[in-house]
């Protein structure tokens, strides 16, 4: 009744002759831990998230199927956490042990940012949202090229919240301006051997909304915050020109996507905007 | 092989003597309608919604199983949909049906306020969310009984967006004041043949921010809405309180149970309050 | 100090010469209504939901902002009720009342097939996820054209659970074989003047999975299910590919992107394919 | 114009006579470290993890507002990561901070537990979720009482993935029978004195469903997980029976909140079944 030895059922072939883009394990949930910059020569303590993961691989169109339970062997032998450099490697392994001609790697996890209140100096941690994606495919450079996370497969994404004010509000009110929280997002792929820390990333987005948010505020912090964003008013609009600019002026970045979303305190509804841009000598 | 007529696996006696206080299907979307109230003497028109329901029953600890399906024949026997004065209608349906001592019912649905803007007078929706909750027990008036849903064991909760801007935030700054977007939340239960519209519990709360949101806005709407923010600060603590003296001031609402959750603009955190009260002539 | 009359500030230039792809409101709630097809000359009962609804326009380098209040404005017009042949329509409304180049309209909600259990007969709904996607643009035909929503522009997706029942495991057990909810979903465009009702697309993607399920199901259907997903294991390989062929062999197709998500019960992650073709026949 | 020096608001007397059950600070991310059990005498190493935080202290009726920034100041101050027998620690450190009467605490985070597949021995990593609440008060024991997690203001619960097999299905189909991903919860107190780790809850709770879920699953794996299931069918009622009797068997265990929601593979919908049970030596 039962076969023996078990059978490769996923090794058989396939006849209808229908290629698959992407096949493996979504929403793997992972601990990781990635290095953080430091002041000087030393490297910085690594800092401990847990990551959502998706893997997947193409599939030609004559084998039946995948082999699952590869990817997370992959994964578990990285099991003393996932070294933000490794994250192409990583891919590149899931490549090379799936056998197959592409490979996708997708991880998104928290984040924390070490910020100082702004007049207190008040310590405190700002969580934000990364995301971490790497295509390997065959015709890239093999797996000895010394090519880090600043490859072209390789996209960075931060999701930053901040501080909007209305500028049309300010305007055309006798006091007052509705403000709210706003979820800024930039997506980066780098030049050839050219790469940011996630906190590099950070502190240009940061800086584009009308101010910024703390996780913890006395009362001259919170009069200082909320004249900052009185005296700096920004549509959405505003803000992803101004991200889009500062992207335009960082020579690492070959190409980005930059959005934000603001939670209109005078509506129940979001605005939104977002842009795209390739630069011109991007190598791809 | 297989026993035949198909064997009764839920209907056999347990040996464990665990009594199960719910067993049931959960997360069921379904289209329901609802009555609206009318100007005259004349209702409104149905509004159509798309609930998520959980309906649950008690099981005596010598049944090994309930009849999953009964649930969902009870509740596709409202096919034309599930007008809201039938709640407990329905929750008793479903006690009888699946010969239980207790049933739980709980539908959860966005509902649309019509609202115009304050000054120009611009149509709009406003989507609320509205929890009704159901308990029939084998101790309260029978079926026949003249009560609706008003009755000891209705639950109604409204969750309404609104504005809150810091008082603190007002006075501590030589200009502006942080707000944002909260989501005000009330449940309350009814002394024994009082009841409400979802629209009047949607009224009272809606009163208690420091303004209220619209869907469209023109420019003299904003300049309203904003001089209105700044004119009535409230901390998260004020709006619960003036909840909480709006419910003591309502002779129909038996009980309640008030809360706010504010979108801090100036933090990527939320802040909350929440308080509870029965009154001293509540029956129960 | 206060501006009189009201400025308009998003009316003004702007310098920056960065263009916007998109900006809008997003995460509208809004109940619409949509025809359904009947048997013989006559339509359907209108299906009401509620919809989750972005839409965006385009805006040039020298505008600072969009008006954000006129979407808001166009869409409540419609307050009657969004029909879905009027869903390019609304996109193109949208595009000439932002003065935009481009517009983009994007409705995302739950939807309802009357389905009978497949022994008994009991009747029952079935809620699948649809969305409806529409781009207008100054090239395209102008709004007089007769193009409903079946133009290259218009994309209309479908994701419908079924059950997933896995031949390897299947192959290699003694007895039994796991399985699992999954989550198929199908993404198509239409060739010109061709068209599909959301309940033709449904019908197509559901004959894909191992079997499918049903919200009602007395014994004897549960013994048939359990039954014809034992007789028909399939691989989310195996899904998706025959997903494909259904797609290929269908001549309204010119574009598809079909997945699926298998809810694995043997694991807590989920096995995941995907893949995308566009007919050579396209006329994009 | 300004106040000088900065007015604190939320220290002014109010009228309204309306005392509030709990405000604070709610879903605040931050990075967590629990200690783990060990073989023999020594402590193993520590998890590194991301909470969802919750901090709310009570309000006298006479007290406009409390003081959010101490909530984070308190969190901040154990920036090192918080050990798990520090959580009533920590609740009692905010009841102390905001000078409150009651103080509660609550972080909900992913954990995760080594495990290897039952027959190759495969190590992977089950993720599965746990909550702990806390609350102090001004009538429990002083500070330096002795009293750890296992105090009656403590809750642990833990959410944890696994198969059920349906019992009706094996019954009455020729061969197969459904079978699904479940979660199963349960939340415990203990008497005085005692305690558990994480890992000694998730291992009586994971013993109660039809079969384990892996993260990584060989053939010979697949074929014993899929033959464990079917030899061992359990109804949702079975599932939290069974577990209500582990738990009336632990004598460290004074009251548990049991569940289960299986995913069902032939419907759309979830089964559910809770129970709850104080036991008698309960000492509150």
């Amino acid at each position: 009744m039962l076969s023996s030895p078990l059978v490769d059922v996923q090794g058989k072939s396939d006849g209808r002759r229908v290629p698959i883009d992407r096949v493996g394990v979504k929403n793997v949930r992972y601990p990781i831990s990635l290095a953080t910059p430091a002041g000087g020569a030393h490297a910085g303590p690594r800092q401990h998230t847990i990551a959502r993961i998706d893997m997947y691989v193409s599939l030609p169109h004559h084998q039946k199927g995948t082999h699952m339970s590869r990817f997370l062997e992959v994964l578990n032998e990285h099991h003393d956490g996932l070294p933000s450099h490794d994250v192409m490697n990583l891919c590149r392994a899931i490549r090379e042990r799936l056998e197959a001609e592409d490979a996708h790697l997708r991880l998104e996890f928290p984040y924390f940012i070490d910020k100082r209140a702004p007049v207190t100096g008040q310590p405190g941690k700002l969580d934000i949202e990364v995301v971490l994606e790497a295509h390997a495919s065959g015709s890239e450079p093999g797996p000895d090229a010394p090519i880090g996370p600043a490859s072209p497969g390789f996209t960075m994404t931060v999701r930053v919240p901040a501080t909007s004010l209305c500028p049309c509000s300010k305007e055309i009110s006798a006091y007052g301006a509705h403000n709210q929280r706003c979820e800024m997002e930039a997506s980066v792929r780098f030049f050839p051997g050219k790469r940011m820390w996630i906190e590099d990333l950070f502190a240009i987005v940061e800086g584009c909304a009308s101010t910024q948010v703390f996780s913890t505020l006395k009362r001259p912090d919170e009069k200082f915050v909320t004249e900052a964003a009185y005296d700096n008013p920004k549509f959405v609009e505003d803000i992803v020109r101004d991200l889009a600019m500062a992207m335009e002026a960082d020579d690492r970045v070959s190409w980005y996507r930059v959005g934000s979303e603001n939670f209109e305190s005078i509506h129940s509804h979001n605005a939104y905007a977002q842009l795209e841009h390739a630069k011109s000598a991007e190598p791809q």
